[in-house]
């Protein structure tokens, strides 16, 4: 059997039919199935198997790693885990995090030529169980491994990339780049995102640029990726490769990974020299609450009653909430808790003075958020309260800090 | 002063400098000042004025009413308040809800040409402060009055437009169509886009199609408007005039109001005969929970101690969501609350069969909801819950009932 070969093949649990994909691990046969998916059967359970059909030959092969310092740049990569950084478990089919940032390199061989590769796993999570002490964890391996190297990639699943984004640019300011990079199709699949995504991340931490960055393919074809600022992303579809979308601003870079080439859309500042500040104090006591017509109020009251300092109301249209919850608004408020508002249509501004709803909202206290995304909005709202008195918080919510908000109409 | 006339108005409130716009009511003066907003200004309050600048003369002048029926079809046009339904308040210069159906029909004398129209006033609010009770009464009024009207055309404020688009989509199956439309831009400032939307609405409810859609403009500018299914369709925008988008799916047509036509975009069933049936039960213990990192698990069991027989989670990517909150899936679930998935991209499918996270969740019970979009699910689980024991529900919620799945793969 080899790679491109159509199979028909029996294990104890059943009989799979598909064509042999190229596989990692040479203890595992990798199969797509005619639905579609991948499965993964190792190569002891083969009962018997049958070639179909003899496929064209495919060559693949791995170099061994060459970490030798021939660049003038170093990049660490450092993997949270993830589908950029997954592979199928064998056993249930189902994808697992567990590629090291050293497989990760072993995958995609053509990093070494970009730039010098460090790689360190520092999670092995799927990001769909992120939370905010992980933030923590990832600010501070951030800090200690940019001692050795020019710039950062951060190998991430893409279900919380975004709000993980969010939360490192509030919380480290560095004038080197910090590049989040995701994969939407598991990296042992060759029409993987992964490969193209993870040069692009490489080519962006090699410029002279400070802040935290996502990158991701900018189409559903491999034409190039998108350098978006780590607070304008967002997640917007469950499967495309281009899933990730600026919002409420425009992309900061196209990234020609095949070409190696970066063309910027936007100026942004340049640095020459390497700093890095962290503030890693966060509120953990701030809740998002999408509002929608037939809602129970008593859940902000639940919240308030549970000493929650903050809450971010994912509002309808220009940042409104149905006038039935205004008592338990009212509740939040007169308690200390802080109630900033954003809108749940995702693209355009809040703005509250435009309907009777919203000026009375602000008659309440509750404090219009601009174009922040909800989402960043929420991890704003710890990092302030973490860090500021409620008049500081109340004062720089709707102040532009690190680029959640572009004052510029949409 | 003279509609165009650049002027400066002094008032016991202050001094006002803009240009006079047409104003429906005669009392009063409204101006669109430098800032992009209008405001009303009651003749009575005038203190004095100066021309500043002589403008070009604009016709606009109102038709008298002319209700008589001169065409083959009856269209009612049931107004619930809403920017497409609404003008300043001249007070505060905030916009309120309103204009009667008559208003709405005299502002738009051209729909006379198409059908003849007829007008009812079934609520007065804002869409923001919408709530099932009201769903049911929209309900009651489309099937009264579809005794009379060959289509209905219901005028809704933009906020909650979609939900309860998606409600009457479950509630009312019709034979003749029900079409919602709003306005980004109030109906009293001559860049509203309610002329077209209402234009194109009732061009849409001419039509011998069944079922509940959205009108709404398909482009910034007024080349024609959008056809959306009324179950897979949201508000993805504050502000823009093309805020509404068929999601996971394609529109149905689209609509020229200048030219009054239609070009359908998919088959549509047709029909000859015109039948109603509603079924207004809902099961108003329904929450919408959205999942994020370092979200409180808890807030599952303050739902479901107090009685909620259902809860749609908003999840990430593929329908996930963090493991630290499966126990408070689990007792949900025990306690026989019928938990279901839908996920905060908005675009794409939930696939719970890919990572270990989504499986995980379905051995606990968590239904996958497919394509359909999260508010949509809510509307959906609430009828569902109303009319039928768990079992049934759990075995429709991901069967595609009037749209709301497309079994496409986008």
């Amino acid at each position: 059997m080899e790679v491109g070969d159509v199979v028909k093949i029996k294990t104890n649990t059943g009989e799979f039919e598909g064509v042999i994909l190229p596989s990692i691990n040479k203890d595992v046969i990798t199969l797509k199935l005619k639905n579609g998916y991948n499965v993964g059967i190792l190569r002891e359970n083969i009962i018997n198997y049958e070639i179909i059909e003899k496929g064209k030959k495919i060559e693949y092969k791995y170099p061994p790693l060459n970490l030798e310092k021939k660049h003038d740049k170093t990049i660490s990569i450092l993997s949270t885990g993830g589908t950029v950084a997954s592979k199928v478990d064998y056993r249930t089919g189902a994808v697992h995090p567990s590629f090291t940032a050293d497989d990760l390199i072993r995958a995609v061989p053509e990093l070494m030529d970009i730039a010098n590769i460090r790689g360190k796993p520092i999670l092995n999570i799927l990001s769909e169980n992120m939370k905010p002490e992980y933030w923590i964890n990832i600010a501070e391996e951030i800090k200690k491994e940019s001692k050795e190297a020019d710039g950062i990639v951060i190998a991430h699943g893409t279900d919380t990339l975004s709000y993980t984004a969010a939360a490192l640019s509030f919380m480290v300011k560095s004038t080197f780049p910090i590049i989040l990079v995701g994969a939407q199709r598991s990296s042992d699949r060759p029409s993987s995102d992964a490969y193209l995504n993870l040069i692009s991340s490489v080519l962006a931490a090699k410029e002279n640029i400070g802040g935290v960055y996502v990158v991701m393919h900018g189409t559903i074809d491999d034409k190039f990726c998108y350098l978006h600022k780590g607070v304008k992303v967002r997640k917007n579809h469950s499967s495309r490769r281009d899933a990730f979308q600026t919002v409420n601003d425009e992309p900061i870079a196209k990234i020609y990974p095949l070409d190696k080439k970066i063309k910027f859309l936007k100026d942004v500042d340049r640095y020459n020299e390497k700093k890095i500040e962290i503030n890693t104090n966060l509120e953990k006591k701030v809740a998002l609450i999408k509002v929608y017509p037939g809602m129970d109020g008593e859940i902000i009251n639940f919240y308030v009653d549970k000493g929650y300092k903050g809450i971010v109301l994912e509002g309808t249209g220009l940042g409104h909430a149905p006038e039935y919850i205004f008592e338990n608004i009212k509740y939040a408020i007169d308690n200390g808790t802080i109630v900033v508002m954003t809108t749940q249509t995702i693209y355009g501004r809040v703005n509250m003075n435009v309907y009777s709803n919203g000026r009375e909202l602000q008659k309440l206290g509750v404090i219009p958020c601009e174009d922040i995304i909800p989402e960043v909005a929420y991890v704003k709202l710890m990092y302030l309260l973490g860090n500021y008195d409620d008049e500081k918080v109340k004062e720089l919510i709707n102040k532009n800090l690190v680029g959640e908000i572009n004052y510029r109409l949409i």
